[in-house]
Order: structure tokens, then C-alpha cells, then sequence
């Protein structure tokens, strides 16, 4: 992660800190342990790097926060006295027994975020034995899924210089570039935008039907379907779009199955409103998809939220009956996947509104046909 | 990461894995969990990725090891149904309860990669309850610190090209650049040579006396020193490379300061042979840092191991007292920072042979003076 400090407010990290705090007396633990991860860095604004160096917030139920970081990066902290503590350990130094002794003695339950690497976690559980060791996620949830203005504001301007760099991407040809280079240009695309790229996706041909495809040497030619699945940070906070093109005429079953899709994210749009389950936007999508006969190639579920990380709360997925909320930002992603043929998928990041649903991506969903 | 596959044979995973099979039994573990990282590619060449999704290696001690993982990614493990039965899980199911199914019911011992995200862990632990976690690196290391001829061939194409890059960033002027801008034009030079990068360092200015800088937005100017740390991976193998330049001609100071970092830098080369311990490696650069006064500005351990990760086994620092081995490669990265002045780094990897140090960098450590 590349998370530029300084674009939200040191009272936010207070308040969402106390937030923490009062949510872990409520639910009678003792503290909450973060690693380097998005939760660290929503929490305090600093971009903690993991490494085999522990770096550590610990957020007691009832006592000031403060982090445990190697001595030489304590200065990355300086600025944030007034929200915690820096405790520095020097390189011969064992961290975990300073954590562990910070942590007392008596019995405890402890919320660990979900990122923190498991090395850790087992050096503490050894250091304090008989404790009772949770996962955090569920306590950080509800602040992190429900995004404030300053963070939609951050992924709506994500979102348009991400689509700024696709509408330049489509103004070229593509035949002949392996799926390596064409990524690359759009990932040049996308930063001379002002993101940092860290991950995207080019499958072509067959390779389109694997969702999740190992992005290769693959020659993109006449006759594919290429699907593009790429993002940028800006602030920390995430873009994530996907769209797919045809190189040369596509046939019918391409269009059909393009069209297929393209109206199942737009129907899951249209579901989008405040009160309606996770589960049912996924129902929305799957239902149109599998009455067009392609269910069983409708791979995963139709999102996942969208902020500082790019998978995180809620899970638009079968079975996860939270209802949405204003203010909670998340993927639309429907694909239809043909093994060894090709696929289609069609992915605008989705804000919850008041009101319904906006789309934070405007970049066209036309079918976009390519040289 | 971005690591490619097929850059080793499948025979080499084969082999790892039964090392890996027979070290837990002779330590009496039941498996090992392996999470996307490092290690799991160490072991299988694929490049899993780390998501809320779970993906797990488990690796028995006595039966053959296996995946779990999401559905629609189980694709992209196709082609190692030799080395692993893969055991895929639809977006409803609940992976944990999967895991915990296949690891049985009976007492047991597992150890856990360093990287598992503790979410996964701690799921893992409340399913199958009472039984012992440790942590999986101590039986990992002395496999994985040691590198094996092809493993090395690829660190040093991985430092030739990042010297390459350097060679050519350094033919022009860097003054009125931000860090951020300097650094994505180093950035840029190493994509070109074939590295993916994900991450780097300028520190300009008083900032050059904070090692693990983070990369913004001041202006290099006239009478800066100028860290540069970075590097880029090649088949997964990453290279790790330092340098300080000065813009304008140094006074008196940087060029001693400079002199000593260079001078520590080759004594640990010197030091270098198989059987002499990480510690003793630290103590030769700290040794004659201190006799030159400079002792307390010389704020981390010399040096690290580095192969997939670009921090893993062995830490060159004061304690440690394991004794180096031919084919182990890392960093020799000697350092003085002054706190609110300047700071200066020199690093190369460095791989043992049976007859001494070798270094897999050879761009120039001459002080260079740019415009």
C-alpha cells in the first residue's frame, strides 16, 4: 500500500480510535492488536510497513493507545504523540516480551487484526499463555464499511482518474501486445493519473474464463475477448474496475453474453438502496444470469467492499444477510466465465447513497471492439 | 510479488516438500499451514495470493500435501496435481470448517508460516481447539537461506539489472526533482530492464537520516545527500541495492562520513566466509564505524538474507549466532545517519561461496556527484 498521510485529519484517527475503545469495553476485551495493514493505517494514518520487524498498535479497552515499532522508524510516528505512545525496541531487543509485558499479566481477551501476520500472533500467545485470542474484524467492521465524506470523496476521485486512464487506453490498438505489455500501458495509464498501481489484471482469449488469471506472455490477436481488472490508490484508498473488449467483430454469443452481463450490473445497481441485503444484490444479479442460461458460469460472488483495501466489508455474497448502508462503498462485478472460450466481466465501483445507488465509475460499458 | 512459475522445475517443489514432510517428522508436527507468501511459492512455484479468501498450503508429515482454495482460482494450481491435491471451496462454503475437517480430529502439533494472516489462525485454532501452534520458520529457514544454483542465477541477473538501471540514472541531473518524481524515473529505468518493482526509498536532505523513509514530495536540491534504496524482482527473486549521491560538490563531513560507510561496507565483504557467524559480520561494520565515531549513528543491523522475500534468514545482527553457509545470499548495508543533517547507505547483496563473499552488485560505489 501506498497511503499518503496528512489527507484526513488527526481528529478522525481520535475519533475513530475512541470509537475502538468504547466498542472493546462494550464487548468486555481487554485490547485490540493491529499490524501493519489498512486497519493500522485507518486508524492512526501511518503507512505501517510489515516485515519481519514487529511493528504494533495495541489499542487498550481503557488506557492510551500506543505502537511498538523498531527504534530506527519511531521517527515515522513522531507526529502522532498526542494519539499514542511509541514504544521503540532496538535490533537486539525481543519485541514480542515488550508487547507481552505491556499487556499484563492477568487474564484478558484480545482482538487481533485480521493482516497481523501469524508469527506474531504465536510469539504473543506464547509470552501470555491461557488468553483469549479473537479475531478484530468483526469489531472493526461496522467503522470500516460505512465510509465518511472525505473517504468517498478520495474513492469517487480514485474512480474518475482511473476511468480517465481507460478512456485513453481504448483510443489504440491492442493486437499483437502480450497481455504483460497491454497491462503495462494501462497501468502507465493509470499513474500518470496520479495513482499507485500495485496489481491488475489482463487475461485474453481462453484465459478470460479464469477470473483471477496469472496476467502472462500470452499474444493478444483477432478474435479475443480481453478482460482487464485494474485499480489505483489515491490517498490509500482503492479503484477497482474491470472491463472487458473485443479484438476484432465479436460473434453472437459474445455479444449475447456481454449484453447478459452488462444488464446484470446494471440491475445490481438498480438494487442498491439503503436496508437491502448483501445477499439480495447478489440474488439480483445471479437470478438475471441464470435465467439467460448461465448461472453455472457465474463464478464468485457480484462484490466486495472498497476502500483501503481492495477486497474488505460487506461481502455481496450468498448467505450475508447485512443490510446495506449510506455511506458504504463496494464493487459490482458480475462475470460470466466459459472454460476454455472466453469470459466477460464488467465491474464499476458503487457508493450506497440515501437515496439508492451511484456509480464512482463512468468509464464506458459499451462494447468496446478493438484492432 | 509478482514471481513467475516455470523458472523452476517442478522436481525442485517435489524435492522441497519431501524435506519439508521429513523435517516434521523428525520434529514430531503433525503438518505445516503455509499462507500466500513466499513461502508458499518456495514450495509449490505458485504465486498465491493473499486475500480474505482463504488459500492454504498443508503440508502432513506423513501424507501428501495438499491446497485449499477458492473455486474459481483452483485453475491457476492445475498444473501441480503431482505435488498437491487441491481442494476447492465454493464462495458460500465455510473454508475454515474444510481445513479443520482434513486436519482431523486427533491431538496434533502444527506449525504456521510467518506470513498466515491471523484471522485465518485464529479461525483454524477455535475449530480444532487444544492443540499446539508453533511457528513454521524455524523449520523453513534452513531450507530456504541457503539457496541452490538456480536460485542464486537468478539474484544475480535480478542485481546486474538493478545495477544497470542505476548506471543509467545517475547520467543526469536529479536537482528540482521531487523524491517521489526521482524515484519513479530509478523506478522506471529498473521496469525497463525486465524487474517488477514494488517498493523503493529517496531520502533527500535531513530526511536521508530516517533509513526507512518514507518517499515524498520535497524538493532535491543544491548540497542534499540522497538515499536511494530499491530493487525489483526477477522470477520472484528480488534484488536489493543502495546508494547515496550528493548533489553539488560535498563538504568535509559527508565525504569522511561517506569514506567510512564505503569502508565498512568492504570490510564486511572481507569478513565473509563460511562459518562465521551473522554476529561477527554486524560487529566488522560496527566496529569500524565506532572507531571512527560514528557508533550510535549507525542505527540498524548490517544486513538481512534475501531471495523471495527482501527480508528473510539470516539477519546479520549482534546475537545472532548461526555461522554462514555457501549459498546463502544477503544484504551488506552498512549506514550513518545524523540526525536533521544527512544520512548515508551503502548496499549489495552478497552471496557465500566456499571460499569467501561475492557480491551480486557492482554498481559503482565511488561517490557520485550530480547536477
Amino acid at each position: 500500500m501506498a497511503m499518503a498521510s496528512g489527507t484526513v485529519e488527526l481528529a478522525t484517527f481520535e475519533r475513530r480510535l475512541g470509537r475502538v475503545q468504547a466498542d472493546l469495553r462494550a464487548a468486555g476485551v481487554s485490547a485490540m492488536l493491529v499490524g501493519p495493514s489498512s486497519d493500522f493505517f485507518y486508524l492512526t494514518g501511518h503507512d505501517a510497513h510489515a516485515s519481519e520487524r514487529l511493528t504494533l498498535l495495541v489499542v487498550p479497552a481503557d488506557e492510551k493507545p500506543f505502537a511498538v515499532v523498531p527504534r530506527f522508524e519511531a521517527v515515522l510516528l513522531g507526529e502522532r504523540a498526542d494519539l499514542l505512545d511509541v514504544h521503540a525496541w532496538q535490533e537486539t531487543d525481543d519485541p514480542i516480551a515488550i508487547v507481552a509485558g505491556m499487556l499484563g499479566m492477568g487474564p484478558g481477551s484480545f482482538a487481533v487484526s485480521q493482516q497481523l501476520w501469524s508469527t506474531f500472533l504465536i510469539g504473543v500467545q506464547a509470552a501470555i499463555p491461557g488468553r483469549d485470542w479473537r479475531d478484530a474484524t468483526p469489531l472493526l467492521r461496522p467503522l470500516r464499511m460505512v465510509k465518511d465524506d472525505a473517504e468517498v470523496a478520495l474513492l469517487r476521485e480514485a474512480g474518475r482518474r482511473t476511468d480517465v486512464a481507460w478512456e485513453a487506453f481504448i483510443r489504440e490498438p491492442i493486437s499483437g501486445q502480450t497481455e504483460r505489455e497491454a497491462l503495462a500501458r494501462l497501468t502507465r495509464l493509470t499513474t500518470d493519473q496520479g495513482l499507485k498501481v500495485n496489481w491488475g489484471i489482463c487475461a485474453s482469449g481462453p484465459n478470460a474464463a479464469s477470473p483471477h488469471h496469472h496476467t502472462g506472455e500470452r499474444v493478444i490477436g483477432e478474435g479475443d475477448a480481453v478482460v482487464f481488472d485494474w485499480g489505483g490508490t489515491l490517498g490509500g484508498y482503492n479503484s477497482d474496475v474491470t472491463r472487458t473488449i473485443h479484438v476484432g467483430e465479436p460473434g453472437g454469443e459474445f455479444r449475447r453474453v456481454y449484453d447478459v452481463v452488462r444488464r446484470a450490473n446494471q440491475a445490481t445497481l438498480d438494487a442498491v438502496r439503503p436496508g437491502a441485503s448483501c445477499a439480495s444484490l447478489d440474488a439480483t444479479a445471479r437470478d438475471l444470469i441464470t435465467a439467460e442460461g448461465y448461472g453455472d458460469a457465474f463464478l464468485h460472488r457480484v462484490g466486495h467492499g472498497l476502500g483501503l483495501d481492495v477486497h474488505e466489508e460487506p461481502y455481496l455474497v450468498a448467505g450475508n444477510d447485512l443490510p446495506l448502508e449510506a455511506g458504504m462503498v463496494f464493487s459490482d462485478e458480475p462475470g460470466i466465465y466459459l472454460d476454455g472460450r472466453f469470459g466477460v466481466r464488467i465491474e464499476d465501483a458503487v457508493v450506497c447513497t440515501a437515496t439508492g445507488g451511484e456509480r464512482l465509475n463512468e468509464a464506458t460499458r459499451d462494447l468496446v471492439v478493438l484492432d
